[in-house]
C-alpha cells in the first residue's frame, strides 16, 4: 500500500472534509433540524469501514484468544454507576456567561485564550507581513490549522507579552489536563479570562456530570444512565463468565458497544462526540501471575513509548525499542500489559495506521481516571495532534471490588492450591450445651461480643482465663460483664491446611475508540495523485476498505448488460462487497470517483470480454492492471487455497477473494500474471 | 438438520430457560443489583448467535441488493420526534393502583383478569380431579403455560360463568390489541376489573409514552429521546442517500443498531424488553412502479398468508399459496410488497425457523401505527404464542412528508422524463412596467392578491375583465378594491413541457426484532435425545450456531496438547471460532455439554491422531462421525472450492470451513467419505 501521507505538510483538512461528506463516511446527524454538536451519522462508506475496522478487531482479539464476548445494555440503574464511581467522578469543569448563559468546557477555554495570547505574542515579534501566512507547529507536533482554529476562538491581538508571563502560559498549557476546577477557577482570575467572543464574566468552574440520564419504567422511581462504557455490563458478569470458562484464569471477556458522554463541548469532528462505539476488552488476571503465556510470541515488537518519567523530565519524544526489552528495563509494569500494548500496536497498523504516527503514552499519576492504577494511550497523530485512541488501564482490582462491597456478592476466583497452605490460628470454641444453660438469657449478648474478637484478643483473653482460675469476666454486646469459664469456653491454636486460595482477580482494559481510530486511518491513508485534477486516493488496506471491487462496463453498451449481471451474482456468491458504475461517466472519471471511496480493485469489462470471457483487473495505488485469457481449468495455489495456469473470469474472482482476504499479496498476483498495459481511456 | 420439535406437546420452557441461563446464552442484567424489568446481557454463546444472525441478514439482504447501510445515532432532538408522531402517539395506556402505586398496562390487565375469569369457569365445568393436569390449548396455538402464567396473576377461582358473559369474554379478548385507553377504562368499569393481587380500584387508563427521555449538553435546554426505531435516522438521510445511488429509484437504506421503549410491564423473556436490536430496511420506490425487477426470482415461494379479510370473518387459520398467486389474487396489495415477504420468509427459513411455525399476518385497520397504510407481519410461533418478529410495513410518503413539512427541505426524486410531459394551464401575466406605475403603493397587495389565485379563480376572473370591457375591481391583500385592467394583465392558456417529474417516494420497510427472532429460534431448534439423561441439542444450522467446532482430546494426555494447539492455530486462521475441551469428563459428557450450545461439529484427536495425522469429525445431530487417513495431495471439489482424493488433517479442516459456510451438507461429505464407526465412549 503507498502512501505518500508521512508528513502534515501537503495535507489539507478541510479539503479531506469536504470529501468525507460528499461521499457521506458520515455527516452530521439531523443536519435538516439544525444538528446537534457531538452526533454524526454513517453513511454507507463510513458504516462499511467501522464493520470492517470491527470485524478485524474480533478476528485480532476475540478470536485469537478465545475472549469471551458479551453484549450488554446501554441503560443501566443509577445505583451501578454510584458504586462504580462514575456519578461521583465522571465530570468535566464549565463555566458560564452570566449575561448569555453560553456554556465552556473549562479546561478548553483556558487553553484557547492563552494559545491566543501566545498567537497574538508570536505575530507581535514576527514582521506583520510574515506572520499570517507562516506554519506554526510546535513541539507536540500540533499543526497550522489549530492556530487557525485558535485564532477564531481567541480573538488573536498582536501584543507582545513579558517574558516571564509568557513562560507561565507555556507552562500552563503543558499542564491543561491537570487543573481541578477550583485551580482552573483561580487561573482564569489570576489571568483575567473571560468569554472570548464578548468579554463577559464567567461563573466559577461548576461540575457538570457527563452521564446522559433517564428514568426507567413508568413510576419515575427507578433512575437510570447511558452508559459511558462497556466495562460495567463486563464485571457485574464476571461470575457467569468465569464458570463459562470452566473456572480457568486469566481469561478475557470483550464487548463492542456504543457508549455516551454528554460532553460540555463537542468539538474535532469525530474525535469528541457525545455517541460513540467502543470495543473493550477486560482482561482478568491473577495479581500474582502477570506474566503472559504468550508474550514470547510479540516481545520483538518495536514500540514507541513515552513513559512517566520521560515526561516528568519535560520531554516529548517516545524511546524507540522491543517490548521485552520495555520489560526488562521495568519501563512497562508486567509481561501481561505488555502483550496488549503490543497487540495493540500490531492490531493498528494491520488497520492501515502509520507506525511513523502512533506511539503509546503513559498517564502521569494525576491524569489517571478513578479507577486505574496505570495506564498507557496509544495515541495516533491526526492534524488534530496525538489524540488517545486506544486505552490501556491497569484496573487493578477496584470494580470487582466496589460492586462486590455494595451486592455483598463475592467475586472472586477460587483457585485450588497444588499443595495446600498449612498455617495455625487461635480460635474460640463454645460448647453450647454448657453454655446455654449457665448464661441463659443473656447468652447471645455474650456470645455475640465472644465471637467478635479477633486472634490477639483471644490470646488476651485466654491470659485472663489462666490468671483467674479458669474464669474471667467478659462485657455482652451490651457492656454489662458476664462471669465465662474454661467449662464452656476453650481457646486454642490449631493448625488448617487451606486447599483452595481465594483471590480478587485485577484487569488489564484495552479500550478503543473505534470512531476516533477510523478518522485517524482515514486521515493516514488519504493522499492526492500528482496532476492538477485534485484526484484523492484513499489507501486502505483491502481488508478494510469500505467496497473491495468496482465493476465498470468500458462504455454503455448493452452487450455488456448480461455480462455485468454475471459478475456481480458471483462476486455476491463470494460475499465481496461491490459498486457497479454503469454511468455515462468517462472510464477515468469512474476509476477516480472509486479512489476517493478508497475501492482497492476494479474489474472492467470490454468487448474482448465479450468474445473471449476475460477482463481486466486494475489495482487502486499503482493503477496497473493485469487481463488474462479464458480457460476453463484450476490449479491450486499451494500457499492459500488457488493457483491458476490458464484462468478466466472465474480466475480472475477467485484472485480478487483472496486479495480482499489478504492470503496474497497484489506484488505476488502482479509476479505472476503478465500485466496489461491497455492505456487508461481519460 | 433434524429437529424434532414440530409440536408442543413435549416441550418444557423451564427446562429450556434453565439451560439458556445456565449456559449463559442471555440473563438479566443487573442481576446482582436485582436486576431491572426488561433489560438483558447476552453472553458468549447469545452474544455470538446473535452476530451470526446479523451477518446473515447482511448478505441476505443488504449485500444481494446492494443496500445502502448506515449507522445512525440513537440519542434524537425530541423535535424530530413530535414531527414523526411519536410523541403524540407512541404511546401505551396504564392503570395505577390507589392504595400501592402499582401500574399495570391496561390492555394486558384486562387480558390476564379475563382469561383467568374464562379459565374459572372452564375449572367450574369440568371435573375438579382433571382440571388441573389438562393441557388446554385454545384456537390461536397458545400452550398450557400461558395458562399456568394467567393463573398466577388471575388468582383463578373455579366459578362457572353465564354463556353470555363468556361469549362477550371471548370477544373482547379477541379485540384486545384495539381498543382506545377510554375504551379500556369502560370495560375495567363494566367488568369492575381491579388490581388482582390487592382487590383495589385503579385508576383511569393514562397515556404513558414509550421513549426514553434525557437532556442533551449541559444547558438542559435541549431535549432528546432515544430512538424508539432506526427508521428516522434513514428518512433523515434520504437526499444524501439519493445521491450516493446516483439519483437511481428504487433504492433500499438499511440500518442495524440498537432502539429504545420504556416499555410499562416488560414480560416474556426476550420477547418484551426495554433495549433491544433491530435491523430495518427502508426501500424508497416510485409509487406508480411498485413492480419489482426480481419479483420472478421468488414468485414461486410458498407463504402462509393471515390476510385483513380472513381476519375479518373470524378465522385464524391462513391459507397457503406462492407470493406470485397471492399478488394475482390481490390478497398482496403490489410486488415490491410481496418481493419483502418472500425475502423475509427464505430469510428466516435459512436461519432454522420451522417453516409450519411462520405466517404473515396482515394489520387489521385500527391496529396499523400511525406512519403505516399497510402491514404485515412475519410470525413465529413459540410457547408464547403467536409474536410478530418481523413487521412489514408501507408507510407510504408518510414520514418524509413530515419531515419535509417541518424543514422546508424537498424530499423528492427528480427524475428526468424519457418523454416530456406536456399540459396545459392558466397562468397570469403582469406587466410590473405599467402595473407598478398604475397602482403605485398599493401595487404589492394587488399583487399578493393575483398570485394566489388557483386557475379556476383566474378563469374567473378573466370572464369578469371580458364582461367589463378589460376592466374590473379586484381586493388587494387589505380587502380593499382596486382597479385592475388588460391594459397590464394578462390571463392565458399556456402549454408547458415538464422533462422532469418530482415524486416523494413511497417506503416499504421490513423491520426485524432480532431478539425475538433469536428466542424464537431456539426453541425452534431445542430438543431432547431419547432416554433418561436429558441431553438437550440446540440443532442450530452451521451458519448460525455460536460455535462451529469443538476440539477434544480423547483424553487428558500430554501427547496431545501439541496436536491441539496446532489445530488451534490452523482453524483460527481459518476463523472458525472453536471451543477447547480438554477437561477430564468423559468423551459423551463433553460432546453432550456442546449439543447444548449447539455445536455442530467436533474434531476428536486421539493416538491414532499422533501416529497417522488422522481425526474423526462427528455430527452433532446424527452423532456420526468419519475418519480419514494422513496424505499431503489436495483436489478441488468442482462445486465448491476443493475436493480430495487423499486427505489429512488439512483436509478435515477444509472439509470443516465448507461445512460451516454452508457450501456443502453433511449429507454430501458423508456420501463422499466412509463412515467412522467407532463406539463413543460414555
Amino acid at each position: 500500500m503507498s502512501t505518500n501521507n508521512t508528513s502534515n505538510n501537503a495535507f489539507n483538512r478541510t479539503i479531506l472534509e469536504e470529501l468525507l461528506k460528499k461521499r457521506f463516511f458520515y455527516a452530521p446527524a439531523f443536519q435538516a433540524y439544525g444538528g446537534v454538536a457531538g452526533l454524526y451519522d454513517y453513511g454507507p462508506p463510513g458504516c462499511a469501514l467501522q464493520a470492517n475496522i470491527l470485524d478485524l478487531w474480533r478476528r485480532h482479539f476475540v478470536l485469537e484468544e478465545d475472549m469471551l464476548e458479551v453484549d450488554c445494555t446501554i441503560i443501566t440503574p443509577s445505583d451501578v454507576l454510584k458504586t462504580s464511581g462514575h456519578v461521583e467522578k465522571f465530570a468535566d469543569w464549565m463555566v458560564k456567561d452570566l449575561k448569555t448563559g453560553e456554556i465552556f468546557r473549562a479546561d478548553h477555554l483556558v487553553e484557547a485564550v492563552l494559545e491566543a495570547r501566545l498567537e497574538g505574542d508570536r505575530q507581535a515579534r514576527a514582521s506583520e507581513s510574515d506572520v499570517i501566512a507562516a506554519v506554526t507547529k510546535d513541539a507536540d507536533g500540533k499543526s497550522s490549522e489549530q492556530d487557525k482554529k485558535r485564532k477564531k476562538k481567541g480573538k488573536v491581538q498582536a501584543v507582545k507579552l513579558g517574558d516571564s508571563v509568557k513562560a507561565e502560559y507555556e507552562e500552563i498549557l503543558a499542564k491543561i489536563d491537570n487543573y481541578t476546577g477550583p485551580e482552573l477557577g483561580e487561573l482564569m482570575r489570576k489571568h483575567e479570562i473571560k468569554n472570548p467572543e464578548t468579554g463577559s464574566d464567567l461563573t466559577e468552574p461548576v461540575e457538570f456530570n457527563l452521564m446522559f440520564e433517564s428514568n426507567i419504567g413508568p413510576t419515575g422511581a427507578l433512575k437510570g444512565y447511558l452508559r459511558p462504557e462497556t466495562a460495567q455490563g463486563q464485571f457485574l458478569n464476571f461470575k457467569k463468565l468465569l464458570e463459562f470458562n470452566n473456572d480457568k484464569m486469566p481469561f478475557a471477556s470483550a464487548s463492542i458497544g456504543r457508549s455516551f458522554r454528554n460532553e460540555i463541548s463537542p468539538r474535532s469532528g469525530l474525535l469528541r462526540v457525545r455517541e460513540f462505539v467502543m470495543a473493550e476488552i477486560e482482561h482478568f488476571v491473577d495479581p500474582l501471575k502477570k506474566d503472559h503465556p504468550r508474550f514470547n510470541e510479540v516481545k520483538d515488537t518495536k514500540l514507541r513509548l513515552l513513559s512517566q518519567s520521560i515526561q516528568a523530565e519535560g520531554k516529548t519524544q517516545p524511546i524507540e525499542l522491543s517490548i521485552g526489552d520495555a520489560i526488562d528495563q521495568k519501563i512497562v509494569d508486567n509481561k501481561t500489559l505488555g502483550y496488549f500494548l503490543a497487540r495493540i500496536h500490531l492490531f493498528l497498523i494491520k488497520l492501515g495506521i502509520n507506525p511513523l504516527r502512533l506511539r503509546f503514552r503513559q498517564h502521569m499519576p494525576n491524569e489517571m481516571a478513578h479507577y486505574a492504577c496505570d495506564c498507557w494511550d496509544a495515541e495516533i497523530q491526526s492534524s488534530y495532534g496525538w489524540i488517545e485512541c486506544v486505552g490501556c488501564a491497569d484496573r487493578s482490582a477496584y470494580d470487582l471490588t466496589v460492586h462486590s462491597i455494595r451486592t455483598k456478592e463475592k467475586l472472586v476466583v477460587r483457585e485450588t492450591l497444588p499443595t495446600p497452605q498449612v498455617y495455625e490460628k487461635t480460635i474460640l470454641d463454645i460448647n453450647q450445651k454448657i453454655f446455654g444453660p449457665k448464661l441463659r438469657q443473656n447468652a447471645k449478648i455474650v456470645e455475640e461480643y465472644l465471637t467478635s474478637l479477633d486472634e490477639q484478643q483471644l490470646e488476651s483473653l485466654k491470659e485472663d482465663l489462666e490468671k483467674g482460675n479458669g474464669k474471667t469476666t467478659v462485657p455482652g454486646t451490651n457492656g454489662e460483664g458476664y462471669e465465662v469459664s474454661t467449662e464452656f469456653l476453650t481457646i486454642k491454636r490449631q493448625t488448617f491446611a487451606e486447599h483452595v486460595r481465594e483471590y480478587t482477580p485485577n484487569v488489564i482494559e484495552p479500550s478503543f475508540g473505534i470512531g476516533r481510530i477510523l478518522y485517524s486511518l482515514i486521515e493516514h491513508v488519504y493522499w492526492m495523485r500528482e496532476g492538477s485534477e485534485q484526484r484523492a486516493v484513499l489507501s486502505f488496506p483491502a481488508r478494510v476498505s469500505p467496497f473491495k471491487c468496482l465493476l465498470v462496463p468500458l462504455s454503455h453498451h448493452p452487450t455488456f448488460t448480461d455480462l455485468i449481471q454475471d459478475m456481480t451474482t458471483r462476486l455476491r456468491k463470494l460475499s465481496i462487497p461491490i459498486k457497479i458504475d454503469d454511468s455515462s461517466n468517462s472510464i477515468g472519471r469512474r476509476y477516480s470517483r472509486n479512489d476517493e471511496l478508497g475501492t482497492p480493485f476494479a474489474i472492467t469489462i470490454d468487448f474482448q470480454s465479450v468474445k473471449e470471457g476475460t477482463v481486466t483487473l486494475r489495482e487502486r495505488d499503482t493503477t496497473k492492471q493485469i487481463r488474462e485469457k479464458a480457460k476453463a481449468i484450476f490449479r491450486f495455489l499451494l500457499s492459500s487455497y488457488l493457483t491458476a495456469a490458464f484462468y478466466n473470469i472465474d480466475t480472475i474472482l477467485v484472485i480478487l477473494k483472496d486479495l480482499v482476504e489478504e492470503n496474497i499479496t497484489w506484488e505476488t498476483v502482479i509476479s505472476r500474471y503478465p500485466e496489461f498495459t491497455q492505456q487508461e481511456l481519460d
